[in-house]
C-alpha cells in the first residue's frame, strides 16, 4: 500500500491507462505566466474558440495567429537585424575604408550599437541597401545564419537567439497544440527571419512574413540563385502588416499579438480586432527595467488603441513569472485518476 | 462456398481485418491517366521521394509542389478571369454608355470571347482596372462569386469550375495523401482564385499564389474593409511566379507543373528542376482538338525548354483517359488477402 492507501498495483495500472493526452492536459500550459486576468483570459478565450458546442466555437480552417516578432517574441534593444547591420558594415569599412566618407556610414561605425536607438527610416535604407543587398541569396543566408548562432547580446551575454520570451513561447506552443496556424509577422526582413533556427520557435520558411527586397534569379553553370537587388518591395509595418497578411493568409486572424514600441502592430490588432466572430488581441508593455527593460511611445499611440478597441495588455512586470527563461517552471503535481476497484 | 473455393464467411472477415489503407492503396490513384510512361513516372517519382529508406526521400517539411492554373489545372480557352471582366464589363456599360467612346471598352464589348484571343498586356491592365478595382473586397468577392457559381463555358455548358482536369485533381489527391503541401501559382489574380470553391481543389486561401493589385484598409462605422486600388502589385507570370515562391513558400518546389500556352511556366520549372535533390516537372500539351483544344506557342518555348531540362510533357491525347470527368473510372478488382484457415 502507498501511504495514498492505494495499492501501488493498481496506481501502476491507472499511469498505464490514463491517456497520454489527459495526462499533459492536467499540466499548466503557461507555466512562465503569472495567474491573473491576462492568463485565465487567454486560457479562457483557446478553450472557447475550440469547443465545438460553445457559441464562439472557430473551424480549424479558420485558426490563424499572428505574432509581430521583435520586441513580442524576443527582445527589441537593440534590434536584432540592426545588430547584423552593424556587423557587416564593420566588416565592409575593414575591406574599404573609403567608406567612413559617407556621413551615415561613419555615424553608424562609431556610435555603434546606440546609432540603433535614433536611427531614422532613411539611413536605415541606406545601411540595409549597403549591408544586405547587391548579395546572391545564398551569401546572405550564410552570413545571417553564422551572425544569429553566434551574436551575444552585451547585458546578458547570451545569444540573441536565445532571448526569446519564454511565456511567449509557451503560448505558440498551445496554439499550435489547439490547431491554430501561427505566422511571425515582422518588420524585419524576411530573409533575416527564415534563418532564426527551427528549434527557436518551431515555424517553416512559409510562416514568417516579413520586409522584402526586390529581387531577381541569376543563373549560372547550370545553377540558379537570388540576387537581391537594394531596393525595397514591401515595408512590412503599420498598414502593410495587414496588407501582407492578406496576400500569404487570407484571412483575418483569429489571435494577435503586438507590443509597445513603435506602433507598428495596431494596424494588425485593429485587423484581427474587427474579423467576425470570436478574436483576442495581445499587446506586450515593456514596463520591466529590472528583467528587461521599460520604454513607451510617443502619445501611448499603441496603449490609447488598446484601451479603444480592448486589445489585452501584457504587464512584462507583473504577468510574467519568467521572461527569458531564467526561472525553472514550478514543480507540478500531476493528478492521475484512479480507476474504481472491480 | 465461393466459386473461388473460400467460404464466404471468410471472405466476409477478410474484409473486416483488411486495414483500410490496404483497400485504398490497392486501388489505382491515378484513374484518369492512361498506363504510359508519364503515369508510372509520376507514380514512381512518389514512391521514392517517400521512401525514408531510398537515396532519393525528401523529409515532408520539403514536399512542396506548385501547380498552375490555367491550361494545366483547368482549361483555359477562354481565360476564366477574362470572362469575369468583360462580363462586368457588359454590367458598367449598362450603366454608363458612354464607356463605349473607350476604344478598348468598345472592342471587347463588341468582340467579346474572341477579344481574349488577342489582348494586349497594356489592354488587359487597362480593362481589369475598369472592371476589377475601385471596389471594396466585399463587392469584388461577392461579383466574383456569383460569377464562378453561374457562369458557364460555351462548348461544354458546363461551369468554368466543373472544367478542371480530372487527371490533374487525382493528382493533387496523391500528392496531398503523401504528405506534399500543395500551391497552385497562377498569373490569375489571387482575390479571383480564393473564390473558387473549395471543393474544386480543396485549398486554403494561403495556398493560391497569383497576381495582386495595391489595396488598402478603410474603415467606416466600426467596420474596416480593404479597396482595391487600380495599380498592379505583383503581375505573377514567368520570372515573377519564382520571385512569388521565394516569397510565399521559401522552398524551392519537390513537384511543379506548368503548360504550353504563353511560356509563363518554364520559369517556375526550372526552378524546381535545380533544386538540390529529387524533383519533377510536368508540363501540360494542349494536343487534343477533339476533347478539349489543340495550341502551341511561337517558337516551342515551353516544349524547347522541357527537352533542354528534361521536364515531363503530358500529351492530353495520348496520357489522360478522362479530361474533365466525363468517363467513369474503370471497375477496379480489389484483390483482397485472405487470412489462412487456421
Amino acid at each position: 500500500m502507498t501511504r495514498f492507501g492505494v495499492p501501488s498495483i493498481l496506481l501502476f495500472f491507472a499511469f498505464l491507462i490514463t491517456p497520454s493526452s489527459f495526462a499533459k492536459d492536467s499540466l499548466d500550459p503557461l507555466p512562465s505566466w503569472r495567474s491573473g486576468a491576462v492568463k485565465t483570459s487567454i486560457l479562457e478565450f483557446v478553450k472557447k474558440v475550440t469547443n465545438p458546442k460553445g457559441a464562439d466555437f472557430v473551424p480549424l480552417a479558420d485558426r490563424v495567429a499572428t505574432f509581430d516578432n521583435d520586441g513580442t517574441l524576443w527582445q527589441e534593444k537593440p534590434l536584432v537585424q540592426g545588430v547584423f547591420m552593424l556587423e557587416r558594415l564593420k566588416v565592409l569599412v575593414a575591406n574599404d575604408p573609403a567608406l567612413m566618407e559617407n556621413e551615415t556610414v561613419k555615424r553608424a561605425t562609431l556610435e555603434g550599437l546606440g546609432f540603433l536607438e535614433h536611427v531614422h527610416g532613411k539611413e536605415l535604407v541606406e545601411l540595409l541597401n549597403l549591408t544586405q543587398t547587391n548579395l546572391s541569396q545564398a551569401t546572405f543566408d550564410s552570413e545571417g545564419k553564422k551572425f544569429l548562432e553566434s551574436a551575444r547580446h552585451p547585458r546578458w551575454n547570451k545569444r540573441y537567439i536565445d532571448l526569446t520570451y519564454k511565456p511567449m513561447t509557451e503560448l505558440l506552443g498551445l496554439l499550435r497544440k489547439n490547431g491554430f496556424k501561427v505566422y511571425i509577422v515582422s518588420g524585419a526582413g524576411v530573409d533575416f527571419m527564415r534563418l532564426i533556427p527551427n528549434t527557436v520557435y518551431g515555424l517553416s520558411p512559409n510562416e514568417f512574413i516579413g520586409s522584402s527586397f526586390v529581387k531577381e534569379m541569376r543563373a549560372s553553370g547550370g545553377h540558379s540563385d537570388f540576387w537581391i537587388l537594394p531596393q525595397i518591395r514591401s515595408a512590412n509595418d503599420k498598414a502593410e502588416k495587414v496588407i501582407n497578411i492578406d496576400l500569404h493568409v487570407g484571412k483575418r486572424p483569429v489571435f494577435a499579438a503586438g507590443n509597445v514600441g513603435g506602433g507598428g502592430d495596431v494596424g494588425m490588432l485593429t485587423y484581427s480586432k474587427e474579423r467576425q466572430g470570436a478574436s483576442l488581441q495581445l499587446l506586450v508593455n515593456h514596463d520591466d527595467a529590472t528583467r528587461e527593460f521599460s520604454y513607451a511611445e510617443t502619445n501611448d499611440i499603441s496603449l490609447a488603441a488598446a484601451k479603444k478597441f480592448g486589445f489585452l495588455v501584457i504587464s512584462m512586470k507583473d504577468d510574467w513569472r519568467n521572461i527569458f527563461g531564467e526561472d525553472r517552471p514550478p514543480a507540478v503535481r500531476e493528478h492521475r485518476k484512479v480507476p474504481a476497484a472491480n
